[in-house]
């Protein structure tokens, strides 16, 4: 039976040289591999307590998405600046090659709220660490994050803590 | 019991003078909002004959994930111009308020596969008809679309017939 990670491709020098990307879309566009991969994020985080899930633009949606449906709770979407409709919190962050800043509504969480956090990809940390200092912008705790791949190398984990990372792959390089 | 459209939120006036924009963060952010979208939006096609889910950035990852999870299809993300890893193809189109490029694999869907293509809105079409344009550029068929919601007023559904449009929602105006 095939692993999760016989379903990604590794992609030398993309965006730029020196990053190995893999590619979660090849996961993705195999209907074993998709169901694979949210099947193990779930399982991950199958005792963990949490009232809402929270996806990040743009591929964090298609596993919140799934997942939220899935675990019969709320969806809430963190957006790039200008997209959200209503009165937003925003934070500013690093990115592996660049900079961003990412929004949610006021109200889509309340203060008190547990949240699972859901991406595709933990790297350096920076976007996830946004988007709990989101979360906790708005008085909710960030209860876990769960990816469905961790680039260990670029040390994340250590980065969000003590915020639980679960991850369904994991890479020792970057 | 509620309807999928006591979910929806209105907000005149954004992003620009004169458009209603209809928020559906406010669907996904409730746990049976969620479900009920994405149920009425598969129960729609349930009979269509496809072999492939497509989605498009942002928004539409959301639920064609959902769907291409829950129908055990393949999901292939159209998206933005230089998001993608590996070779594309690639369409640009008018947008309601501006310009835009999107991109898709090119050996994400073969020649003479049917494909649904999940998206959350139609306004005029213009996104939508550019997602058939690249699917079809790739020699395959787009046996329907699905939304979440349509823009009834701003005729969409003739603009990308003959392809079949299926929508949960649909709003008479603009």
């Amino acid at each position: 039976m095939k692993e999760l990670r016989d379903y990604v491709l590794t992609i030398p020098d993309f965006p730029e040289p020196g990053i190995m990307f893999r590619d979660i879309t090849t996961v993705m566009k195999d209907a074993d591999g998709l169901k694979l991969a949210i099947d193990t994020m779930q399982d991950l985080v199958k005792d963990l307590d949490f009232d809402v899930v929270v996806g990040a633009e743009a591929r964090g949606f298609c596993f919140s998405a799934a997942i939220a449906y899935n675990m019969h709770k709320p969806l809430v979407l963190i957006r790039k600046k200008g997209k959200l409709p209503r009165e937003t919190v925003s934070v500013d962050y690093d990115l592996e090659y660049g900079k961003a800043t990412m929004e949610i509504h006021k109200d889509d969480i309340l203060p008190g709220q547990k949240v699972l956090i859901v991406d595709d990809l933990i790297a350096t940390g920076g976007t996830t660490k946004a988007m709990i200092n989101l979360v906790e912008q708005l008085g909710a705790q960030a209860a876990g994050v769960v990816v469905m791949m961790e680039l260990k190398g670029l040390k994340g984990r250590e980065f969000i803590s003590p915020c639980p990372l679960f991850s369904a792959i994991s890479y020792e390089g970057k």
